[in-house]
């Protein structure tokens, strides 16, 4: 589900360092070149090249980068060129400072919508960067109330099972308990809260697809209808990302986009962060949803290198 | 804080192996010459032993331990010789099928007697070996209720920070926190759950120290005072098994011995796990408590190749 145009045949990292040397030496950088080389590299080549290039040339590339570029095109190609774990660390930290809705969608981006050793390692990196754990940061910010905020520490802490194992009688029964719960507006009810933050995501997409059956409507449709609170919205896109997290992204880069303005350090997050997950999925999504496409939508938001290294992360796109 | 005697020079696992080995054959097994190797060996040597007998004799030296050993001797020796996260993966599984405080000590001890990177390794093993994870299955255990059952996954899901960083307002405060919150018998008090879940080892303590200094008693005096409940008996193991596991296992040990028959299961489990953590720490708080000594008792209580292996774990002591 990567958009990630990997060139074949592959340079080898020592290759890639010394172009990218070029690019930086002499009048201007050559953004082209870094874009070219770096937006076309899965993540362990890009740590690649980085070794390579502190090995070359005894500095470190992110430093580079840092000092040759600029603006959102900087942070873009910066937060590209991170180890994704300590990306995400770093992006749930500064997202811990800030209030709002936005601000607690990258929690749960990184807790329901990564992998279950991906949030492992992005709590280890959380731990050894910023002297706290990251659950202990939200159960002791001051920004989350009960019982939002024992939500958000739950998610966080959770270490789902991975294996496609699914227990078809557990779901039914369970998805009964969610529409009950649903039904008296009861999100914080114990049980809804232990499925939606143990159970493991298999599990849970058979679970809403009885809930589906039984209801009539689908989960997140029947929380909108029965709930407004911002408990309930954050309810939702726990969901999301825990069975289709392409319907949370298309709704992010088209929330960066939409509007007076452009949010650029959310899209900039959602493209970075989900170009070698499901960017593909979030595509038909986008176009199934908003009847335009991320490629277009990016074009009439953005210009320059910034633009161009959006654009080639989002891969080719029919309009 | 280690109880094994390493010999000096050290055989080499491949010597290891073949000795065992020997030992099986013939007529009757020479639980001798399994004892004096492996309970002398750590973690890593044995499991480097398990490795060299696998290749050497195309056969699990643990199967070869299952089928040749009994009773509580065996118990003891496969206990000893796995993995020790798969070991308290396996115990924390066991004991969540059981009733009663002493299986809840089980779930405390893994979560809170660990270094939080084992912890991890745990919840890891216990993923992959049980087709669940171990906070789904505490959550969802219709033997634990509320407050109890939050506490417990809480436990469990912690990553605590590692390093020795401790914020000594912050301690104060949160000592200050504690002491109305005891007072008050609100020990489900969120702030309180928050605490004792999240903040790191370091921190505690000195958070408990200001808490003495404040209150005059120590903190789990004072919950021992105020409240009675199941949840404050299992609120003073956490705090034990956080800030001083000694403490927990010292009692542990005396329970297992204490009164009509003794719980050789809890028995060995105690000195089997601390044996190479803090067994020394563990004797001396014994001592201290119960006026005699570890190997005083497990010689009172137990006999013939479990009393020698159970002796050899625990250490030589000054009666």
């Amino acid at each position: 589900m990567s958009t990630i145009d990997v060139p074949n045949p592959l340079p080898s990292p020592k290759e890639d360092a010394q172009e990218l040397k070029k690019a930086f030496e002499g009048l201007g950088t050559n953004e082209k070149v870094a874009i070219k080389i770096l937006s076309r590299r899965t993540a362990e080549q890009r740590a690649e090249i980085r070794r390579a290039y502190a090995v070359l040339y005894k500095k470190s590339l992110l430093d580079r980068l840092q000092s040759e570029l600029s603006g959102d095109f900087r942070k873009a190609m910066i937060l590209w060129m991170m180890d994704p774990a300590e990306r995400d660390a770093k992006l749930v930290h500064e997202a811990l400072k800030k209030k709002g809705e936005k601000a607690m969608w990258v929690i749960i981006e990184v807790s329901c919508a990564s992998t279950p050793d991906h949030l492992i390692a992005v709590r280890r990196i959380y731990r050894s960067l910023f002297f706290s754990s990251l659950e202990e940061d939200i159960a002791s910010s001051s920004l989350y109330k009960e019982p939002l905020r024992g939500f958000l520490v739950r998610l966080v802490s959770s270490y789902r099972y991975t294996d496609d194992y699914v227990m078809s009688e557990l779901a039914k029964f369970e998805a009964s308990l969610l529409i009950n719960a649903i039904k008296k507006r009861e999100l914080h009810d114990e049980d809804f809260l232990r499925i939606i933050t143990t159970r493991n995501k298999s599990q849970l997409k058979a679970t809403f697809l009885h809930y589906k059956r039984l209801s009539g409507k689908s989960i997140d449709e029947d929380i909108d209808h029965h709930s407004s609170s911002q408990f309930a919205n954050m309810m939702i896109r726990a969901i999301w990302c825990l069975a289709s997290p392409e319907k949370h992204f298309a709704e992010v880069i088209r929330y960066s986009i939409e509007g007076l303005g452009t949010d650029e350090d959310t899209l900039t997050r959602a493209i970075v962060c989900r170009a070698e997950i499901d960017m593909k999925r979030i595509k038909e999504e986008y176009k199934a949803t908003f009847k335009t496409t991320v490629t277009c939508d990016v074009i009439g938001d953005t210009s320059g290198d910034y633009k161009e290294i959006l654009l080639t992360l989002v891969g080719s796109e029919e309009p």
